[in-house]
This record gives structure tokens, C-alpha cells and sequence, in this order.
């Protein structure tokens, strides 16, 4: 089962996030419980559409373990991972995502379509809407201050 | 209309992975007829998962233009992208993607499912099979050498 510990860090990056003017995401992943990479929005700091706090999980993760596959890890993020960041959980072959709030634009575990469901021959565990309403929070405090 | 001289380079690139023990996949981004990033598969050598040729080149023309937004150029990958490679192109707002060989395994342009079909709001120009028996003969020798 999803612990909130792993959540309220992923939290914690995405309100880092959003004090730097970035669209609040934050992500952790775990193995062995124990955090062993982090990520969260970088996409306006760095201009990069690469930079969403999965993709920078991932590459810290790959890094520390020094291996493609991550296996025996689990993923928290903070909001529901679009096709890029599916497709990298895919590849990363990441047993368990563990995301808040459901993103209806660009979500791809379920909220526009769901990668895990096409024939590509991998499925995570799925747990979504974990702390869902943090979440939502940040991204609406976010949104209201732009306007 | 795609040009052989693009897509030529981005052969060289797959085939430079393959002397490299990588899976020989190739890519080239244009902008204005002109190449502004590169990127070949790195998975193996640097063991990251996020290391795919495109990926590679989307970071590297992120960086050229200090743009997330990479409107008005011009992807050419020998193979089919992946959903995450799918998923990059679709977050960089590349206009047009030109690639080689089907992925009957992991295309997400056609092959294994169309993620641009999907309610994404976004759908590049696709030309699926240009070149098609270079970029697959690269792969098919690879594979056979593996054997």
C-alpha cells in the first residue's frame, strides 16, 4: 500500500516547484524503502519539454543504480504521468506508480487514455488519486496566483 | 516532403550504435533545412532508460534553441518512436516526423497503437517508412550478429 511519507516529499518538491514559477509536479522514487532519486518541474527553468519531474526521477534513479531497468522501485508523483512520462515508466520497467491527481489534458495512466492498457507488454501497479486533494490543491493555488 | 540527406545522417547515427553494442536507432532534428540536434541510442552504454536516440536529440535542440517549444522543426528516426519518444514529441510540439522502420513491438506512431489519435490536442505531420529497408537492414544485422 501507498505510505504518505514518500507522498508528502513528492509534495514537497512540487511546492519547491511552484516557488520557482514551475507548473507544480514532484516526484520520488523509491526502492527498498528508502528514496533513491527525486524530481520536479524544471520545464520553464531549464526550457527543456523534456524536464518533467518524472523524466529527472528516472535519469537520477538510472544514475544511482547505474542500471536502465528499474525494477523493485516504486514512483510517487504528485500528478497523474502524461504519455511522455508513461512511456519512460515503460521503459524503466518501474513496478509501482503511485500518483494524486488525475491531469484530464495530458494524463496517461488513465485521465486522457491509458498507456498500461495498449499492447505493449508491461503494466505497473496503478494506484492513483493517493493524497489526490494536496495535490490538487498546489496545482489550483498555482493557477489562480498566474491569473 | 522528407529529404534522403537528413535521413541519411540519421542512418549513419543508428549505425554508429550498432559498432557501439546499442540498438542501431538514429536521429536527426531539422530546423530551416538545417541540423540543429542529434542524438543515437545510448541505453546500454550510459544504462539509462530515458537514453533512446530521440530523446537524446530533443534535449540536445532544447538546449541549441533555449526553447521547450520546438515548433517548426523537423524530427527523422529511423525507427518508429516509443510512446515516450511519442510522448517527447507530443510535450516539444515538434511539427513533423519523418521515420524509417515500423515498431510492431513498440510503435507508438501506427505500430503498436497511434498516440497522436488520442485527445492529446497535438498531432505532428507523420511519414512512416521512409527509407524503411536501411534503417530495418541496420536492425535485422544487428540482431543477427546478437544471435
Amino acid at each position: 500500500m501507498p505510505e504518505k511519507f514518500f507522498m508528502e516529499r513528492a509534495l514537497k518538491l512540487a511546492s519547491d516547484a511552484a516557488a520557482e514559477g514551475e507548473v507544480p509536479v514532484g516526484c520520488v522514487i523509491v526502492r527498498n524503502g528508502i528514496i533513491i532519486a527525486e524530481g520536479r518541474n524544471r520545464r520553464e527553468e531549464t526550457q527543456n519539454a523534456l524536464h518533467h519531474a518524472e523524466i529527472l526521477a528516472i535519469d537520477n534513479a538510472c544514475f544511482a543504480l547505474h542500471n536502465r531497468r528499474l525494477a523493485g522501485c516504486t514512483m510517487y508523483v504528485t500528478l497523474e504521468p502524461c504519455p511522455m512520462c508513461a512511456g519512460a515508466i515503460l521503459n524503466a520497467g518501474i513496478d509501482e506508480v503511485v500518483f494524486g491527481a488525475s491531469d484530464t489534458n495530458m494524463g496517461a495512466c488513465g485521465g486522457v487514455m491509458n498507456i498500461f492498457e495498449e499492447a505493449f507488454g508491461f503494466k505497473p501497479k496503478l494506484y492513483g488519486g493517493f493524497m489526490a486533494e494536496e495535490s490538487a490543491r498546489l496545482l489550483k493555488d498555482f493557477f489562480a496566483k498566474l491569473r
